[in-house]
Order: structure tokens, then C-alpha cells, then sequence
């Protein structure tokens, strides 16, 4: 018997019109649908793939032992995420040896940022895949925003808000257009060194940007320091304009 | 009567399934579909959507008055640009004032380096306006070459080609993962440069990524220096991966 093929299903920003044609004709044709979700909850990607799972389809979801509870930094994080890593892997070995096809949503795109790489650098070596790229979280709050992020030979940067000020202070006086990612629990120190780097003026906060609920605004005009995760900064260039 | 909506449309990288069912919905309702084109040429974008097109659409080609003839640091480049951007605005104008909603469709995503911010930027202010995300060409070719991109904190820059090569080998000093578009007309010193940056055993040169004569190789494995409009260099990020 051959063994099954191992999707990674780029879902998109998060509004279900912005799955792939490919990405949908894939989840309804996979027998097993595998996703990641806090523990306890639906998941926000099985969200935004609901309206395409059939009803035939085997749910497999996968979910996180810790998400905020342990700082990134401490090994015990490494140690349980790995651990977790490794038994989703493996679960999905044991459907993909017995020659059924599984999907993996991924909120995005799968290979940027994507925590389907976590399992596919586990599987890619024994199994085929296929990878279906999706539109980027980015992709989706520009859009929104209605911003043309980058012109002509415009250097783009993409940040994790998570660095530290200093490094985050360097790389923005070395980009024409940035977004910073990953926002949250820094975001005081993130305004204050955008309002160092000459772009505060221009930065638009975006907030579950292609969500139903999504917010758009300057960065200043923003009156609090509080985001949720799905949210992030734009910084749009100023390139060769015609 | 009340004014057209105008539609910026994101095809994606190449493959017509990779459009989003929200691209391929508008592309069928939208009775006007504009697009770029080289003179005398169907065009790209064109090509890609053309199995979404329905035969009772009003197609309108918009051809470059010039494209690789005259070199882009010539004025009387940036004076044909400009005059054609105006006058394809000011005939999407005509009908969008009609009550007619126009469709341009956009290669990758349109506000990323994209021919129709050139026109959104004239029209947002006078129409109706919806951007339609897609699937970036990078995301096309790093998903063709199975290559996680971006991991925990990493930093991604993406960097036009056409740079100077002392800036070129400046971010790449400064960043963990890297995109090299516009890569034709200077391939050689961008590999002279990815050779000093560290980064050139890991390099890998996408062709055409997405399309159905698609061309992935390491870059070290590539034996001359010459390349298409649509090929990219990828440098993985190696960041944090439990």
C-alpha cells in the first residue's frame, strides 16, 4: 500500500472567501482534517475552514499543551512544545502509513511563521507533500487598510514586535516599508520606537484585519497600549511612484 | 445613479486554482475586467485568470507603453508611465461614473509592488473601492520549494534585486531570512554578494514558482547567472524551532 500524501492547507487571513480554490478543493477531498487549537477550544483555523469541512471528514485536532502560561524563554516551553510537536507527528504518521491523506490547516500561509512547519520538518523525509500557500495574515490587514505597502525598489521588513527595542530601533532606519508582527505584550515600547524612527506619523494599527470584527486606524490615534493577538503595525513605503 | 465599485483583484503566483474564491466570485460578477499587458501580448495576469473570465465580460487591455526599452532611471520613462497610469485611470473613470464596476486584475497581491496601486492611488478618492487579497508570488515559489521561511522571531527582508550592491549586502548582513526579487539584470553580483553574505549554501533560486514549467535549485547549483522576469532568491530563517 502507498503511503497517504500530507497537505499543508494555507487558510488565509481569516475571512472564509480568502481560502484558495486549491485550498478548498483539498479540504473537501481529504479524508483526515488535522488543526491546532488551545486546549479546550474550537480553534480559529477550524473556524475560518468551517464552512468547507464535509460532514464525512475525520477532525483530528491538535492541541497545545501551553500557549502563555510559560514565557518563550523558559526551557520547560522548548520541552512541552517539542514533546507536543513529536506525538502530533506522530499521530499523523500512523493515518499517512495507512495510506489516508491528511490536511493540515494553517491560518496564512503555511511556511511563514506557520506552525504546520513544526510538522512538516517531522514528516517531509517520510511521506509526500504538498504545500498550498495562502494569503498571508499581512496580506489580509493591508488589504483591509487599504494600503500599498510597497513601490518600486521599496525594501519591506517584517518585525516581530517580540525584539528587543534596540534591534527593532536599528532595522526600521534601514527599511523603506515595515510590519511589525507579534505585537502585544510590547507594545509600548514598539509606539515609542516607532515615534523615534520618523514613520509614527504614517503607521496604521490593524487589528483582525479580513475578520468581521476588524479594526483599522492610525497608530496615533490609538488611545491605549492593549492588542490582541491578531493584530499588527504597517508602515507602508514611499518607492518610485509614476 | 451611483458610481462603480472598483475591484483590485489578487490572481496569486501563477496557478489558476491558487486564486482565492473570493478573487474567482468577483472576477465572475464584475461586468468591465481590466488588465496589464505587454503591447501586442495577452498578458500575464490575463492568462492566469482566463478560466474565470466569463465569455459576456467587457474586457479591457491596458498596454505598457514601454517596458524594458527605456531604463527606469530615464525621465522619459517615468513621463510615459505616468501618462499612461493617467489615461487608463480616466478610462476606467468612464465607467465607473456609468454605474459600472471594473475588476483589475492583479498578478501575486495587488498593494504588494503591485501595477495597480498606480491606479488605486488616482481612483480610491472618487470610487468605491475593494482590494481583494492574493496569494504573493513569494509565497508561490517559497511553497514550491518546501522551504519554511520564517521561524519564532526571525526577521524577513525582502529586497529588490536592482539594489546597489553595497546596500544589498548590507541588509543581508542584518536580517535572518530573505527574499531577492527583480533578480534578472544583476544576477551575478547579487551571488557574489549572497557569497559573502554567509548565506549562499542555503540559497535557493525559484523560477517561474507556481507555473507549470516551474524551476527550483539550490543557487550554488545553478550554473549561469541568467534569469526571468519571474524568478527569486529565498533564504530561510533559522529561528526558534522546538
Amino acid at each position: 500500500m502507498s503511503p497517504g500524501r500530507l497537505y499543508g492547507v494555507g487558510l488565509g487571513p481569516g475571512d472564509p472567501e480568502l481560502l484558495t480554490v486549491k485550498a478548498v478543493r483539498v479540504i473537501e477531498t481529504t479524508p483526515v482534517i488535522a488543526f491546532f487549537a488551545k486546549a479546550g477550544r474550537r480553534g480559529h483555523a477550524r473556524k475560518i475552514a468551517d464552512r468547507w469541512i464535509p460532514p464525512s471528514a475525520e477532525e483530528m485536532p491538535l492541541f497545545y499543551p501551553v500557549t502563555t502560561e510559560i514565557p518563550l524563554s523558559d526551557p520547560a516551553y522548548n520541552r512541552a512544545l517539542a514533546q507536543f510537536y513529536r506525538e502530533a507527528a506522530a499521530r499523523i504518521a500512523t493515518e499517512l502509513d495507512a495510506g489516508r491523506d491528511v490536511a493540515i490547516l494553517s491560518e496564512g500561509d503555511p511556511l511563514f511563521y506557520g506552525s504546520f512547519m513544526h510538522l512538516y520538518i517531522r514528516l517531509k523525509d517520510s511521506f509526500p507533500v504538498t504545500v498550498v500557500p495562502g494569503v498571508t495574515g499581512m496580506s489580509g490587514c493591508w488589504s483591509a487598510a487599504g494600503e500599498p505597502m510597497t513601490w518600486g525598489d521599496d525594501i519591506l521588513t517584517v518585525l516581530p514586535g517580540t525584539l528587543p527595542a534596540e534591534i527593532l530601533r536599528a532595522k526600521l532606519t534601514a527599511t523603506d516599508a515595515a510590519v511589525i508582527m507579534k505585537i502585544g505584550r510590547n507594545f509600548s515600547a514598539i509606539r515609542e520606537t516607532l515615534r523615534d524612527s520618523g514613520f509614527y506619523d504614517r503607521a496604521i494599527y490593524v487589528e483582525r484585519g479580513a475578520m468581521a470584527d476588524e479594526k483599522i486606524m492610525l497608530l496615533k490615534d490609538k488611545p491605549d497600549d492593549s492588542a490582541p493577538y491578531f493584530a499588527l503595525i504597517l508602515v507602508s513605503g514611499r518607492g518610485r511612484r509614476p
